[in-house]
């Protein structure tokens, strides 16, 4: 296969980890007779810093012509802590899921049996766990009118979805519950929001056609605790776009690390994969990111253009790696690996 | 003392647990040589059903005459299924909260000895944690304007907030940490709410006035995943009202069960207490439901208006039940104790 991959590697610690992705990449390519070609390009404050933009031209019309994008991380301390920011990194990354008209990003929760010790939570809670979840990306509150009073001090956010957009997205959860446990779990914040309410609404007609699947609903803060106390309880979670950021990072802790977390975004033409992980700025630079979750994106990304071989000899690199503890320290305080380290064994073990 | 308490139970497992807290309270007056005048009003669904509104007049009167509320739950399925009903039960809260001036709602996250074993959470993750809540209870996404188009296909919900409102709780918040560890931790989603900039930016300049408190910022996804991971880094959170509403349930989960945990929600001239937990259908009548969220609720009560040992008695009383193994099921599975034997159980102890 010839595929064109845009690279977007983005600030903080995404330049080091999407490396080791790539670097998964190639050695996948050379054993599978598979030509990658990356094309990088920048975004967030890297691309403030050399253009002024977060989303420079450039960078979206290499997205646009390519099928496939491989994301780092964005955001920058010097944005976050200035409430008066006009232009933002994270600016670049909604700009280009509204370009690229990704509206679903699925997340696989399920831990690595070599894991589930490195948990907060007890093993017998989280062994067996095995849920997807489908995040709406192209509504809620992320997009919507902002305003601020002429004082400052007066803020406003609106939230708002249409029918649309929750249907396309429904439809490809009950899709992805059918070949699995045929749970669907709803959740929002129905006994407040309107919009919440329009959810259920069209989610539950959608339901009507697959009547293999059950629907529950479950409100998001009651959710948020269930995901960590009953996590096998799950199939599949279809969820709003800011609580499904949220839940995301919680479920996150059910596998050992947000570091071995990917995810993929999806659109009509094109597709986006990166780690659930942001910037780290603290680790920028230090060799000690974990670079598991950019890799297992590569693997999604595989999977996504048929390459399940591929995308499965990444998997069994990742577990050997856990398996022999070649690990960053965020799995292992004692650990002596660091980020290339851990990409090398990985690259290694699929060219052997 | 000599104090009027409204005692609105609310729906589901409202009632019952209520009753265990009110049996605490009357065992307290005796030993302690209080008048403690209970009086009873509906609200919720169960006042719907009775007077076709969910905050009737003599309630909200009731109220308004007296200095403390003890609340139990509210909330029924009929109308989280029903996405066009127009009068919902939690309105009945949300109006509650907005004529009294309920502002801040306060809980303290701090583990049972007893009960580190109870949560899904590891033992050394958890043991130690002590942190404060203080959740914004008058702003936010949940009382501005509402709309869904006449077609029903598009809804919004509006999430604005304030100077105002951030600074009363900010300085809450400030003067708790004064009294404790000196750490704020502001949690919110600035690198894409303009509410959440103005959060920053209101709180950044109150923190001054508090030079002795360090300040963090956290973004809400990363923080809700902090909280299992790794609770002993907050002593006080400050948090806007949805956020807190879902990062509160995330943090029950520290303390063994969601049945633990009570809350103070404070205004000007006007408190209630309340358990977290919500109607827990599924259970009501059955006497299986955990009665110790609303007896600490009533342990909250009698520290806000400064009877401190007959708190400390109520805390001993929950202490030793626990000791004993005088629990609910959700607390130990093999339990023969049901709801009322636990509030007998504690009422006991503070008459002796
Ligand atoms: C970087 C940030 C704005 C973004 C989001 O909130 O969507 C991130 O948390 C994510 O989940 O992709
Ligand atoms: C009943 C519900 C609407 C309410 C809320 O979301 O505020 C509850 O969850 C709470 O925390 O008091």
């Amino acid at each position: 296969m010839n595929l064109k991959i845009a690279v977007l590697a983005g600030d903080g610690i995404g330049p080091e980890v999407v490396l080791q992705a790539m670097k998964a990449l190639n050695a996948t390519a050379l054993m599978f007779d598979h030509e990658f070609i990356f094309e990088e390009a920048l975004i967030g404050a890297a691309a403030i810093d050399k253009t002024g933009k977060p989303l420079p031209e450039q960078t979206l019309n290499l997205c646009l012509n390519t099928e496939a994008v491989l994301f780092g991380a964005i955001g920058d301390l010097k944005y976050d802590n200035d409430p008066e920011a006009k232009i933002r990194p994270e600016q670049g990354l909604f700009q280009l899921r509204n370009a690229l008209g990704l509206f679903a990003n699925s997340k696989s929760i399920k831990p690595y049996e070599g894991l589930l010790s490195s948990s907060p939570l007890k093993k017998e809670i989280i062994e067996g766990t095995d849920f997807l979840i489908y995040r709406e990306l192209s509504g809620g509150i992320y997009f919507d009118e902002k305003t601020l009073s002429e004082d400052g001090k007066v803020a406003t956010d609106l939230c708002k979805y249409t029918e649309e957009q929750i249907l396309r997205i429904a439809h490809l959860a009950f899709k992805a519950a059918q070949k699995r446990n045929n749970i669907v779990t709803l959740i929002d914040k129905a006994n407040v929001l309107e919009t919440s309410r329009l959810w259920r609404k069209v989610v539950t007609e959608v339901s009507k056609e697959y009547p293999s699947v059950e629907l529950n609903y479950l409100f998001v803060d009651n959710a948020a605790k269930q995901i960590v106390a009953k996590p096998k309880q799950f199939d599949v979670i279809l969820i709003e776009n800011l609580f499904g950021d949220i839940l995301s990072e919680v479920a996150s802790v059910i596998t050992g690390s947000i570091g071995m977390l990917a995810s993929s975004s999806i659109g009509a033409s094109h597709t986006l994969f990166e780690p659930v992980h942001g910037t780290f700025h603290q680790a920028k630079g230090k060799n000690i990111a974990n670079p598991f979750a950019s890799i297992l994106s590569a693997a999604l990304l595989l999977e996504h253009f048929g390459l399940v071989k591929e995308a499965k000899k990444i998997h069994e690199a990742v577990e050997k790696a856990i398996a022999l503890k070649v690990v960053t320290t965020d799995l292992n305080p004692e650990s002596k690996f660091g980020t290339n380290e851990v990409g090398d064994f990985v690259s290694n073990f699929i060219l052997n």
